[in-house]
């Protein structure tokens, strides 16, 4: 927690999301044809095929871990707020902007603390696809 | 939109988790030792292997794909809160309950309504793994 200060700026990426990955994603876990099938996804409210808005979480989750260097491992407590501003598209790149916004010690933990970021996931035309405000545990260090 | 109302409950499932599912989703999305190697596992914040919960939420997404009957299909307008009480463990099983809390048409778009509901993802033992309340995007009746 002590490694941590409001105001704090994170960036990460890109990484490079394929349609074979937004499909696989989407037959495993939010199988629609918006996600799984460039022709069907076509005549659908996105128009085209889209990921997932849980794939682009997950997404987000992987740079998150590569961004933020919390010991013992980023910990979520939960999540404020997700919002998908746009859809991810085939092909395109995501990178992530995290801010710190709140540091204090747990209420009812004495070791541990809690952060709280707000994240930006872009993508190549610097576009967001996700914004979302979540509450980290992380450790004290002792006094 | 016109076949849904507040206090209507959506039940479905179970469905079983593997540890090796916990852990390729881990390897791709949330590559931390909790989440993909037991023996590493023990000694960290969950005490042994746990999934992510941004598993545990695209599995929730699996569920509420199979429970929620939305022409056009189930489109997500944003997240309000999503908790994770308990870690979901490997062989474990769950299943969700959705409730309509809020039903109305879109302030902006003509054809839309917004349904939000609140999704609680259980196990086994009946304990919530996760709580969450959405906001989905419903095609209307033509008048």
């Amino acid at each position: 927690m002590e490694d941590f200060a409001v105001g704090q700026i994170y960036t990460v990426g890109p990484i490079r999301v394929s349609a074979d990955a937004i499909k696989a994603y989407a037959r495993q876990f939010d199988p629609q044809p918006f996600h799984t099938d460039e022709e069907l996804a076509r005549s659908t409210f996105f128009q085209g095929l889209a990921a997932s808005g849980w794939h682009t979480a997950s997404l987000t989750m992987s740079l998150v871990v590569q961004a933020l260097p919390i010991a013992g491992g980023v910990i979520g407590g939960g999540v404020e707020e997700l919002r998908w501003p746009k859809p991810l598209r085939p092909g395109d790149e995501l990178r992530l902007e995290g801010e710190i916004v709140e540091v204090r010690p747990s209420r009812s933990k004495l070791g541990q603390g809690l952060v709280r970021v707000r994240t930006t996931t872009l993508n190549r035309a610097g576009e967001a696809v996700q914004t979302m405000i979540a509450n980290l545990i992380v450790p004290r260090r002792p006094a």
